[in-house]
């Protein structure tokens, strides 16, 4: 269903829409990592991380009218963020159903960008229901955060910047780190790949302990996560790969890798005295494996995605503590 | 001395090698402006800030056989690392004449980008007399790091991508708010614009106490400032505007602005939250003057210059302590 066309299509839709990010490098950085390491910095992106490209990409796909009944979407993070913005700059309205204990600041930014925020209890109440009987009421469209075609074609414009940004360094060979949840971002790249970079490989990156990409793609089957919740990297907890996104990544990505949650904070660490960007433990993990993992990874350049930012700044305060 | 001529040679010699930021923005940060507000974020510069583009200028400006000889320059900070890394990269050897007391990392920082570090006590020697011994014996070039033709050309090609950028949002009129010390990068940007966006209007930004710049250009005449620390903006504390940047800036520049220590914190705190890059105080001073000064800028959109980013972990971190 994902195909190179509609990863073509949907750069042309967020044209002048997404930011194009710049690729950002470091001597020092290189040095640490004992190669040329370069790092897409989509945190730097509309929301402070790589959804909105996906967004807008579902959104912008959909049919006016459709559109204008408005978007649903159940999420506590950066998805929710993307939708919010995508669907107000489309004029149109979104309803994201979030759990009444996620993070205030998450709920506000929410409702800031534009969309209604309906709150439930993690507890007692389906957030499936609740969502179907809203779509059904209002006539909303469900966007999910990764299994879903238009959102991977959005994140794979992702793949195709690095493409290009990669070949005027001179880089057209080697590993290309990929922070991984769902596999959305991950699977969008791989396609990008595939087709303008073939000799540039992707290869998840994930929580140690919440591999479960990893782990599917050594056993060729979905395999699930014993949780999902319980360590910093927050954003990229999932509980497996989406049933689009894993075939795609099986054909196409290496072997996983897997860093530790030190290993995270200390990358932000690095991101922030050597890039001077911000990242969120959950957007570091690629950018640690890449210092951190020299010995599984091949060639003599390494591309890392830095895929978020949005970390509460007592999280950031600690990892300088430490490893800065 | 300065042209625009001279800015388009800069931006012909720095394609490829120094980095085009893009231009940043927030709808948290317009409304907390009250007017579109854009950042251009020179901190994502090579070294962390502006300060690459004025060296890679001037150090390619120079013939073949006088770069070879090396480059000579006094500095504490980031005109050091510019300077540095720029000789590097075109194989030519720098020396830099730094403080004894000044900070480690930045003197390590100097070194690891190839540069050879002489040390001189503040007290009891002149850096000038150690400069000009040490260009004599090696037939050193010295670099300025403001009051120099080629510099203020290359620190010009921020404002060429200034008005490109600004023109893609739409955004051909109001002001330009830059940080500013001796004026390298304001006078730069003011020839630029000029040409290229001649309703786009520059204006320097300073700390209060230390803005000579400022009140230079109330007074028509190069005015001094009391002295040159004791100030958490260190980046920007300079004696007085200089011989040649005046004069551009006088005739092309709007008022110039200034903020506090605390706004300059703040506006990093900002920064963080909602751009998602790092600031040090005097690369933060224009954002603060956009933010907290919106009474005394016009029209209905503002970029303000994010000039650098190279700032101690524990200085962000009160930032964000304060103020997140």
């Amino acid at each position: 269903m994902s195909s190179i066309d509609m990863i073509h299509a949907a750069a042309d839709r967020l044209r002048g829409h997404a930011r194009r990010t710049p690729l950002l490098n470091s001597p020092f950085l290189d040095e640490l990592a004992g190669r040329r390491l370069f790092v897409k910095p989509e945190c730097l992106q509309h929301t402070g991380s790589f959804k909105f490209r996906g967004a807008w990409s579902a959104v912008s796909a959909l049919d006016e009218d459709t559109r204008t009944r408005g978007i649903l979407a159940f999420s506590s993070g950066n998805h929710a963020q993307g939708i919010a913005m995508a669907a107000t700059k489309h004029g149109a309205p979104s309803v994201i159903i979030m759990p009444s204990d996620a993070p205030k600041m998450k709920i506000d930014n929410t409702r800031a960008l534009g969309a209604e925020v309906v709150l439930y209890d993690r507890g007692s109440e389906s957030r499936e229901q609740i969502g179907e009987r809203l779509r059904q009421e209002r006539g909303l469209t469900l966007i999910k955060p990764y299994d879903e075609p238009q959102v991977i074609a959005g994140q794979g414009t992702t793949g195709l910047e690095i493409a290009e940004q990669a070949a005027e360094h001179g880089v057209t060979q080697g590993d290309v780190l990929v922070c991984c949840g769902g596999g959305g971002l991950t699977s969008g790249i791989a396609l990008a790949l595939e087709e303008h970079a073939p000799d540039l490989r992707p290869r998840p990156c994930e929580p140690m302990g919440f591999d479960d990409v990893t782990r599917s793609l050594a056993s060729g089957q979905i395999e699930q996560n014993p949780a999902t919740s319980g360590n910093i990297c927050d954003a990229i907890l999932t509980p497996s790969p989406g049933e689009i996104t894993f075939p795609i990544m099986y054909e196409r990505c290496g072997p996983g890798l897997a860093v530790t949650e030190d290993e995270a904070l200390h990358a932000m660490a690095l991101a922030f005295s050597r890039l001077k960007i911000v990242l969120e433990p959950g957007g570091a993990v690629a950018l640690a494996a890449a210092l951190f993992r020299q010995d599984q990874i091949e060639g003599e350049a390494v591309i890392a995605v830095a895929s978020g930012g949005n970390v509460d700044a007592d999280i950031f305060r600690t990892a300088l503590e430490r490893f800065a």
